[in-house]
């Protein structure tokens, strides 16, 4: 079988069998498929598309170009989440460890975040030695003693999906439903793990900007997981504003520490809720969202996800006392506030934007392996809804470089619309699949 | 402009501006853009097309990838021909001296055949000492002198057509009208031609499968060549069969001399007619189809094509006196006849089945750089239209190796089709694009 030939079949708009779509990938893994005929072969997939039996094959190609854990011996049942990425999105920080206070153990891995949207690992190494570079063998470990872990990818697993990702990422064919599903459940697959809550941002501030596109992407990845023997649930949550108040890294880990307290701002809080209860309904631990909220909000608010979350990143070598005195965390040199232009009520906050802005500050990486600053960020004094007088913080901004700080400060200004009138804040979930 | 952003606004089916285009292809020839980009980009041109404006950037860029040339110094009026590639197309052996001796300069330049379409040079390169790398001074010096020469593509002249091409086969890029068009179209005009004929065969043994897509092919051609300032007209000519009887490449030329000298099969001589009176009509020398055809039959007939090829042959280093006396030429070892299966008339004779045929024995290239035997090939003894009776000679195969020779056989015997009414030949030319 012929790469040539495989990518003229899909060029034509033909099914691809499980048996060609697997001897590419792991002719590209393997270095027999050269870049060029993968780029051509990714293009006619974003345009003529998978069907459901393709994107599961993909997925399983995906998962068969490297190891696959087995975690069974470690407990009967463990649970992942997974975003597909927006702004402020410090979720895992507050759902892992408050899953496995609940007894339900949690072992992800985690990419990097690139572009405007953050990612976990940047926001947990913005705890002194706090590692995510754990062998599989330290990961199995610490899900079994902790019963919570979160680290960066292993290369041995699904390395087809870093390589297809690096050239989709230069050959304009990230935007693909079939390729982001199987990118997105292979690295769940390959990971061993039994149940997935997959959070499916929708908005001006995620990669699906309408909710029909979020609604077919989540559809479709809970078939493949559950396909392959999982048990998996999407929630489908807005990104049309950031979430909660705080985008970078340190600023982020510290509204993720209020949370675990108890305290935070309230949608994050909520998220937080609706998908650590999510976790809880794969893994069977609750029949219904009451019951689950029953169970996870006590933890919040007595401690027990908190005292879980220092134990994990004590486990992982992070300095408990920076997370218990967070004046020891990164800071930004410069902190200033940005008052509102106008009294009114917010109507809008580009999430978009505001994750540019991060990143713009250094809070973000344009590119893979560029440094990221921990110390800077934003945080949102007013989001939709919110009325405020003019001349009051509408945000604060935490730089490290006055340049760079102007720029921010007129790019935030723009990010916001207003309205004289009372406006709605958006809904935190606009769907479950299940 | 970023490649990535240029890759995606094709991938949206947006417009590319000429800079977009030419930024890309000189970014390729330069090496800055990475052949995976490309790749990538080009199977979006192939899934969303170009439209005309498009077309003609992307033939610009390509000529100005490289050297163009003037050739106004030498002749006021310089004409080129091409063909889209077909099973026993040995025209422009004919058709080049025929135009030059009726006092039209030819200029050609010419790739080398690929797949189960012949190339010219290889015919060419059947005579001894016959030299295809004719450097662009030599090829000046000779269109001067003689007013006739035909050559390899000189590599300063469109490289990044050379480049796109070489990707396109593995991509599976091949097929697209604008990616055709621009590929035939910039060499052309690289070469400072000012008359140019598109030979666009359509049918079983061409690209072209429908008259639709020829017509298509020519009618963007022309217009490009036009809105360059060239003369251009195309001929859409039938290829459901191979063209005269002869498909190799020794047994080509032989069947070229014999044209040459006022004989030859009647097909192969009227197209020869055909095209040579386009190019004295995009040269201004006739005023239509019967004026040019009264100068050019006296030529073929009464030696005066046969001159001029005899004098472009010695000009460019070839053994005269093995045209001369054709049992000169490379002969192969093997000469067998194959008698008809059955009484009848021939229906059909798959021309591509024949050239892959010849292929087989040795005389195509399946890729780029392998070599090829000049000896072998097929001489058809009867086609379409023909009546032949049981164990009467059928085919004449020529062969170097018993082995192949025994499939080629079974291949050539399926490629025929039969009835036992009356067929009526396929036309010759299917229309003129003017």
């Amino acid at each position: 079988m012929r790469a040539v030939d495989i990518i003229a079949r899909k060029r034509d708009g033909l099914r691809l069998s499980a048996e060609e779509i697997d001897s590419f990938v792991q002719g590209f893994t393997q270095g027999t498929v050269p870049d060029y005929q993968v780029a051509a072969w990714l293009m006619a997939i974003v345009l003529r598309g998978m069907d459901r039996q393709e994107t599961i094959d993909l997925t399983l190609a995906i998962v068969h170009s490297g190891r696959q854990l087995d975690l069974s011996d470690i407990a009967p049942f463990v649970a992942d989440k997974h975003s597909t990425g927006g702004v402020g999105d410090k979720t895992t920080l507050v759902v892992a460890p408050l899953v496995a206070a609940a007894g339900v153990k949690v072992g992800k891995m985690s990419g990097r975040g690139l572009g405007f949207t953050g990612g976990t690992l940047d926001k947990l190494e913005s705890i002194p030695g706090f590692r995510t570079d754990l062998s599989v063998a330290e990961f199995r470990a610490q899900l079994r003693s902790v019963g919570v872990v979160v680290t960066g990818q292993s290369a041995d697993l699904a390395p087809a999906d870093g390589k297809l990702y690096a050239l989709r990422d230069v050959t304009a064919t990230v935007n693909s439903r079939p390729l982001m599903a199987s990118s997105v459940m292979s690295k769940k697959i390959a990971t061993g793990t039994n149940g997935i809550v997959l959070d499916v941002k929708v908005g001006r501030g995620a990669f699906m900007k309408t909710e029909q596109e979020a609604l077919d992407l989540a559809a479709l990845m809970v078939d493949i997981g559950r396909g392959m023997g999982r048990s998996v649930r999407a929630v489908i949550s807005d990104m049309n504003q950031p979430l909660g108040r705080a985008v970078g890294n340190a600023v982020e880990l510290r509204e993720a520490l209020d949370t675990l307290h108890g305290r935070g701002p309230a949608d994050l809080r909520q998220h937080c809720l609706t998908v650590a209860g999510q976790m809880l309904l794969v893994a069977g631990e609750a029949r219904d969202d009451a019951e689950a909220c029953a169970r996870l909000e006590p933890l919040l608010d007595g401690g027990g996800a908190w005292a879980k979350f220092c134990e994990w990143i004590a486990a992982q070598g992070g300095d408990v006392s920076s997370v218990e005195e967070p004046q020891l965390l990164p800071a930004a040199r410069i902190v200033r506030e940005l008052p509102a232009p106008r009294n009114g009520t917010v109507a809008g906050v580009d999430a978009q934007e505001v994750g540019l802005t991060s990143m713009l500050l250094g809070g973000g990486r344009a590119k893979k392996g560029d440094a990221v600053d921990h110390a800077v960020g934003v945080v949102l004094q007013a989001k939709i809804g919110e009325r405020v007088e003019k001349g009051q913080s509408l945000l604060t901004l935490h730089a490290n470089d006055e340049a760079t700080l102007a720029e921010a400060q007129e790019r935030l200004l723009a990010a916001y619309t207003w309205s004289d009138d009372p406006v709605s804040p958006p809904p935190l979930t606009h769907q479950i699949v299940t």
